[in-house]
């Protein structure tokens, strides 16, 4: 077995050696939800443990479809969590291509530890591997399709993430190499077709917005037309977000808006849903900032990975 | 708009009027996850409620694509906690088709509350019965297959669950038509390839495992040839699970097995993988009682379901 | 003092050398729930640490009344999580007679680090081993009644144990020889008479808890006559139990149970209730499978155990 | 059916109509520990729930064996967090005697609302009022032995309770008419030999506990021999406790401590352990102001419940 | 008794009629935070509720010093967690004189329920809208003497506020009428010496910032001298915080970064600390777009607010 | 830099060596907290830590106004959850004068780690610390000044805490060489006019309270006269708030209950409220034992301190 891969994520961003893994604090949240979803597999006895008994193993983690590699410092925790050591051969954001390997599989880390422990954190720690590799690989192909067709500007994914696991899927989206929208509802605030008609007018909707996030935060506006877009950007939105925009008449009104207000207003363009890695070639113009999608994370496959004790 | 559905996972079970919410207890830590669920979306201030404050509104759930619509408690539980209200006109479990609908679209449910309050649970709503539905309309897709080959047996899902949702992914196979299989490590015990090098055979192994485990749960053995299942037959295994077995040589071994253990022994036959809706015509046979897979809740798409305001 | 014991549990169980604590799972939630304990103990300050301070100590526990040590890995976690180390000299399982000992106590563990700790781990620890040795040494004294009676069957306890307590009562029921019986609700289904009176008839309750727990969990249905049995058995029940039959008419039905179905149907008889050490050697007979009895862990007495700082 | 009582705990109180569930805040953790402990039993599905779904149904809790019924407001947060309603019929704190009723059963309250419900709540909640009785009943009856020999200070219990439900434990301990003693280690503070040995004597231990305690504590010292007890008492301490004294010999020694620091000093002596049911008679003078025991509370038996759903 | 109040934040805001109470959603981690206050009040025993009982009773909320009154939500929930109802007679954010008023208390609101209820709510409640109003009043007074001077700008608080109760007082200043800043560490990014030193440049570290932040969010750099804040403004941060600049250099730097950069670059101006009520007339400058301080919000006073039974 | 204090409330206590750390439990909630409140302040991503990455470094951390340093060990925990170890150079306790030295400055500890982590920690560290400290230091001006004026008794704080942070504040009133009073509702009781309207007199209140809280715990009345004075002395209450006393009515009351009572009952009497640092001079009499104040802990200012990077 040997390890394969040609253009990884990291070769996307400008910065030479991201440590995704620096994004996650020391003392949080996250660590006590590794220790819930272990909970969930084990709720009260491990009848196999008793069988296995708590004699020192070793155990190899391997990559068994291509894709990139993401969701390490999540299995970390579970291994850590499980009283184990891990050895990692492979960088976390790395494009792994077992199926140029002969046997098909690629090495990616040896965990050591009592047997029944190993045991416990195999089905939790592939879990998570294989949902953020999987996530981490849309990105990626959805990235470098952008950037190979010349568009330059940001692919961006959404807030519909899986219930629970918001942190690891904009993580593995990072890794992937897309920008993570907003986090939350507490973040950004993006003001919606229903935000408008609560309030009257995207002016009014604005002012109220402002009231409150200051200015710290950033205001979207979702626009239904051209008009609506003038005034949001009037208003003083950060982002207009052009809603059911298509083909020539998107591209036309994006060049007008960036012709009428510059050197006047600082915006952004943002187009949001049908991209696809069918599609995006004839999608992406340059006066659209942004494009997002949950086609990037939502139902995306996994990538396969298995964690065998070494005999 | 106007529903539209022909052959529902209902029509699969033996029972007539399964109303999978009952399997979710009154008073329990899934109710809790909810709020958690909602707090990741929402970790402090809510800037959009602020915007659009409290008027009573009524926003209409629709179904967007085709599939079986699941997940109904648990969006339930969602509004409740949101203080809002719902009127369902759809039954869980039921196969939607809006793509024969002349927009595409067919109305779920009504909710209704403080305007704030609809879109504090719009995403994770949606976010919820768009995942479960995924995976019960995979899981329905492949019994119906099943059913439609002649197979008579049980298709079940695994434990390659997402991390947090095992509940809701379980509960989707069921909705969906088939067996969730072991819900987690202190159910029925499953003795691996790893559990039986740890403990120097199968028959001490089972031994083990019987001495915790007692009369009221299950064993499973996985075996790599017929000697092995032999011998776990002959330890009590319950459920002898086939490993690497194919085609041809599966169908012979099962039958033999059958065969010479008739009236000794009670086991059934698990076969493990492998099975996705394009191989199942040729892949199942009756000596095997189940086929267990993952295809049917990982890695599969979602159904589209949005969340309008009426205006 | 020294170490006195003649038969332990360990001599009942089949397996040579079971080590139970190989059932608590490394990273859980019973972790957490040592540290509610503690808190129990400690809302706020801990006055009496301020009073002696953290010099470097050791104190000795003692076992005081005769009876079999359990709950070593729940008092292990209690001096680990109060920065404790603790040397044992006894295993988990034997039987202790301080009795037959000249000062009446025999030595069980060292227990050392700052006094302070010493004196916050102290009441916890030993509330929870001298709880769990009195469940094992019941557990015990039943299953050597039942054996030195010739019976060969299964002794089990019950879902009566005190709330918040069931991992730690279950565990000590394993560890005094006995069977724990179905651990929770979500566990083997048991259809009682009120789940038959709710559908209609034993055949459609089986047949509705087919339907959702499938192939890897077990079914028991609480019968109240032989036809009732017969109904249940043919139904596919895994377990019958025998409810309100009495002395000669419970061996009678029970044998012609076994009689009729023998090589059609695979099931276990079980006889709940009225199980005691006075009144055990009438009360067994070979055709029932199963004794299940709340006495051996509800209301049972506790083993004397003190903590004693050494001077 | 109907209820039979002589003598309550209500009758041992000077106050003419104590209402202990008073004592529990409307908002507390002990609600969730409740929610905790239905989890415990369902930890994922409710499988009997699917069988019988939810019908409208009412079920009789009935009291099978004589004694104090204690636990009502932990049992009546269970039917409520299960959807419930209760009707109690009988109050808490009376002296059930079932034994003396012709069916040897007495309704205490009737539980409605759908039937999966009611069978969530059953084990929970008779496993809280059995052990709450089981409590309060031994508690009654020392008070009562102790009243009878003509002792009129205070019978106490221990902090020997089970881990996690001290707030069950002492309240029963109230509700059967004996003093519950200090809470915990944050409360009145309890300077044994080891704390002295920690300090190098009681005046230094007394002075450094008044340090933190200030003015709103109590201090509890525990001495060896006549001596330690005229230097606690001199440093200021609240309660005396008497450790290996015995018969005579403790008659005595109290006897001169009050003589001596008559006007000079308020203080209490405690007398702990030794005190049963048996010896209780023989055991009790007037001089000692506390006698505490962990035979009330500690491996008592319990007071056996049952539910029954009403055909 | 009567309410007076001249100016209050209402009007110092442009939006007519904010409602900050609609930025908590309704299901979320801050009510269980009222719990868990309520549960630090009450441990375990509510000694007082016994001793009152459970007669209906009134009490009113009085304010008692001068000041904006401000909590109100929060006290809201913390009445109806205590099974109260609350009429309110005051809004959120009115500036409240009670020394103008005859016996120098105003009516805020009246509190009804069971009497040993409203007094576990009393002191938490009191806590709560006493240290809300505080801040508000502060938060008030400063921004007044702001728009007073002429000063058109932002008034902010800043990130040192009391662990646990950041909501609380980002809310308070909110109600006082200043803009609360960003959240926390996962909002805006703000780059401080520390972080450019352990990046080498402010370039550097804008870059890596912006390779995780993505466009929803703000960068602020903390720059040293005017060549830092142009380079920091070169490469992209969104808000430039001027450190230990004072008096006329500030205005002086103020000026010339605005005029060099106008049209070339969008960013704000911040000047953090040294803001207090007394020095602000003389500190404020039309080119600084925001000043930050903690004298707001921490080591402010409090409004003095108490709860009395209606005999 | 140098250390420079001159009387630090050590001094003030009897105890020589007080080390107030011990007070708190070695596993406890109060680290969760702070492990919630790191949480508050990073919910999700740690953006600056991206940036900074891990490379060793140390921070010294810093005192910058006069003060008693207190809050050590929950500052201590925060960089043990960071990951960091620390180096303190000052005790707690110790009355710190930056203000005598050169440069403003007073060394108090050296914090190492990976850069990363010790920006996560820096501002819930000094959140906490300049809170403590400024509690404790207002404790030590209090104490210090009543000490001065000759006046022996106690002075005392209040229930007044800031929410969730009771343990903080009244461990930092200890530090700064005060009573800390009655912890909660579950300790000391305190019958105040509304607990004796509700039960129609005093002595009945004080017969309800000792029903429940038996011998271990004080029991406190406030009363509004003499004559009610006396009743609750009468009734055996252990210390009488005398409340709405002024001057020399309440140096005369005092008195004359002293003299009534000596010898016959046990009290001490209190003084709630209205002494500050300006007046406490005229407000102390000897025949009060204690004086409890909120002054010292509610609407304190801080004491400065800050973290930097060594370069």
């Amino acid at each position: 077995m040997s390890s394969s891969s040609s253009s990884s994520p990291a070769t996307i961003f400008k910065n030479p050696n991201p440590k995704f893994a620096h994004l996650l604090p020391q003392s949080s949240h996250w660590k006590q939800q590794v220790t819930n979803w272990l909970q969930e597999d084990i709720p009260s006895f491990d009848y196999g443990g008793y069988v296995v008994g708590d004699n020192l193993q070793s155990a190899t983690l391997l990559c068994k479809s291509d894709g990139v590699f993401a969701g390490q410092p999540f299995a970390n925790e579970v291994y850590q969590q499980c009283g184990l050591t891990v050895e990692w051969f492979i960088e976390e954001g790395k494009f792994l291509e077992p199926s140029k390997v002969k046997d098909g599989k690629i090495k990616v880390a040896l965990v050591s530890g009592p047997v029944k422990n190993i045991l416990q954190a195999e089905r939790l720690s592939l879990n998570i591997i294989s949902r953020c590799s999987g996530i981490a690989t849309q990105s990626y192909h959805t990235i470098k399709l952008a950037r190979d067709s010349g568009y330059e500007g940001i692919i961006a994914g959404t807030r519909k993430t899986t219930p629970g696991l918001r942190l690891l899927e904009k993580y593995s989206m990072l890794v992937g190499g897309i920008d993570s929208h907003r986090y939350d509802l507490s973040s950004m605030i993006m003001l919606k077709d229903n935000h408008i008609w609560a309030t009257g007018s995207i002016t009014q909707a604005v002012k109220n917005a402002k009231n409150v996030i200051g200015f710290s935060t950033k205001i979207e506006v979702e626009v239904q037309d051209e008009d609506e877009a003038n005034e949001a950007i009037d208003a003083g939105a950060d982002i207009i977000m052009l809603d059911n925009f298509k083909g020539e008449e998107l591209r036309a009104v994006a060049k007008r808006l960036k012709a009428r207000w510059e050197g006047k207003r600082h915006f952004l363009l943002e187009c949001s849903g049908g991209l696809t890695l069918q599609n995006i070639g004839s999608y992406l113009c340059h006066d659209i900032d942004i494009y997002s999608t949950s086609s990037v994370h939502q139902g995306t496959g996994i990538i396969d990975f298995s964690l065998k004790i070494n005999k």
